[in-house]
């Protein structure tokens, strides 16, 4: 049995307007690539996420988790020799960006009419066929949507690394891929969120007026709800991000949800002191100090899109990432190699957005989650290979 | 140093019109007193709590919890060759009803006017010299008062033991009795679950109609009000019947709180999972399966008359008291002696009423912290009668 962890962003091979360049990349430059090991595949990881919501510094956290010095762009990055691209790699994995499998550029995008939303503007045939090739081993030459010049570029190789991700607004959209999939999480930011995030940056930091703001969240709406809502039926994990919900007027601080669906195979839901049941806890504040409106956890059963999910809360930011040791420590199923690990984790990536509350508890919990995932597969085809070995010998 | 536990009531030695009988009851029959260890002194609880309120309940649980064999009425009781008492001696314990303290018996009540509830109607000079001598380790002789006749019967003989509970109506009312009490509990029956319990007792099993019952609890609020009520504020574990709030429709089913002091020596309250948070916990129904309307724990930090306190809360009931053990291993400060004896008691007095509840738990939590109170008490006093021997020697 082969295995190994791909987070895989595909391409559909359906004929499109606008091909590609020919001019194709030969070898990466500047990356560290784990080699597959020999008899084993990889993971394929999916993350649904619109574009903006922090899906970059999620992907750091993953990376991360695997360990490695290297991570960084595929052939180096155009400043250093390589060129514009997507793609993601460390030691341990590869993060494809979904956009690469556009069937249009922007400007076929804008002759067809469509928004990069609609599926009809992705390629989930070709997508398919390299998730497909990478978690079988083989390397792929994929396309890259140039997002600079909205350009479909020269495409790169991609090598089959033991954790594929594939990232961006229809990863779940095609069975067939989703059939492929080890593991697939939804990162889904509430409207109200995202509003106060678009004010944020548009309006206090770029001068848009909210008009302008209000009319661009308006028009991406129908598209958004019909072509990438819907996926989230098919998450393994969800991360919601709300508002918070300790004071009414505060429009900065989240309430992260994590939303962890029961019965998947290789992962058990973190929980909050006892498995199974509900709670909400409001820490000592002797123990976690936070900045106004306070902090306050929950666990929760719940049904979501029918199927049973064990619900994990944070609302509300904490001061002091090195005191989230004692959350840390009244979590169980957190998939930590030793006491204290999720709160390193989330030291070491300290200046990353979230990291003072749950946005980036969640992702650390869900990148552990993933690690595990993985150790578990690789340990199963492992004992697989031994048998295979003993019943030759 | 002396020490030991006594449950006193008192009977104050003020001037009373209709003084009890002259014939004194000599030696205790059937009785199984703890000689009180040279050096040491009781110490001594007190109980306040409105009559039918399930004291009697309370009490055995507190007895029980300091083993020994023999418990049941000093003398051994009316029926066994003994007098018509209200005290209850066990190996370890003495526990006085303070209706022994009356001024006056129920004729000499008619007269005054006044009821029970009224402080006039106490001898709380008695009251006090009684619970004075006891802790001095001083038997006294104490008035009875005859709950059946109405009248003030011949004394009995009190003697220290290592435990001295007062229990009845206005064991805080009397500073200089408060300064003797070492930890002071307070039953706190609602008014809406006193009417669910009259009810159930009057109207159900006795016939009465609602009218006289609903009669009856108004007359007596008044005197409630003024005289039994303001003594929670002197109380150190105050335990809170309510109804349920898990089912506005169901008169039956309790919520129970356990309201518990901070600072106060020699007690750590119970805490839930995490000591000094805010916790609701509704336990999985895979390990603790409860009747409608469910259960619902909590554990809160809050202010009881300026005083701050931590609360442990139970609301519904258990099938199961053996289940109970799950509860217990998310208990901490328990004051346990070892894992599941929490449980254990619980179903020692399993036919008890309160026991499938919060009443039966957060009764014999106060008999475990009134049990560690005496254990470090005597320890303190072990410790300084050693070191007198060392300093001699």
């Amino acid at each position: 049995m082969k295995l190994s962890i791909t987070v895989v962003a595909l391409v559909a091979a359906s004929a499109s307007a606008f091909s590609p360049s020919t001019g194709l990349r030969a070898t990466p430059v500047g990356t560290a690539l784990q080699a597959l090991p020999e008899g084993v595949k990889p993971i394929v990881i999916g993350l649904a996420a619109d574009s903006g919501c922090g899906k970059s510094t999620f992907m750091r956290r993953v990376t991360s988790t695997f360990g490695g010095e290297q991570c960084g762009p595929l052939g180096g990055g155009f400043g250093n020799g390589g060129w514009e691209t997507n793609t993601l790699v460390s030691d341990m994995a590869t993060v494809i960006c979904l956009d690469d499998y556009h069937l249009n550029d922007r400007g076929g995008r804008k002759i067809s009419g469509l928004t990069a939303l609609n599926t009809a503007e992705q390629k989930f045939d070709l997508m398919y066929e390299h998730v497909k090739a990478l978690k079988d081993g083989k390397s792929v030459m994929k396309p890259i949507y140039n997002h600079v010049n909205g350009t479909l570029d020269a495409p790169e190789k991609i090598e089959p690394t033991p954790v594929i991700i594939i990232e961006g607004l229809h990863p779940f959209v095609d069975e067939r891929v989703r059939d492929l999939i080890d593991f697939s999480l939804y990162l889904d930011i509430s409207p109200a969120v995202k509003l106060n995030w678009k004010i944020q940056r548009d309006m206090e930091e770029r001068g848009h007026s909210l008009e302008s703001i209000l009319a661009s969240i308006e028009a991406r709406k129908p598209d958004f709800d019909a072509y990438i809502e819907p996926q989230k039926e098919f998450a393994d994990y969800i991360i919601e991000v709300l508002p918070t919900d300790l004071d009414p007027e505060d429009k900065k601080t989240l309430k992260v949800r994590a939303i962890q669906k029961k019965g998947v195979p290789d992962f058990n839901p973190t929980y909050l002191f006892d498995e199974g049941s509900e709670i909400t806890w409001t820490p000592s504040a002797d123990k976690l100090s936070s900045p106004a409106p306070g902090i306050k956890l929950a666990y929760r059963q719940e049904q979501y899109f029918g199927n049973d999910v064990a619900v994990l809360e944070m609302d509300g930011n904490f001061d002091n990432i090195q005191e989230l040791v004692y959350v840390e420590s009244n979590l169980g199923n957190t998939n930590s190699k030793f006491y204290g690990e999720v709160t390193q984790a989330m030291l070491s990536l300290a200046d990353s957005p979230g990291s003072n509350n749950g946005t980036g508890l969640m992702q650390t919990l869900a990148a552990f989650a993933i690690r595990e995932l993985y150790n578990k597969k690789a340990a199963t085809a492992k004992l697989a290979a031994n048998k295979k070995v003993a019943a030759t010998a």
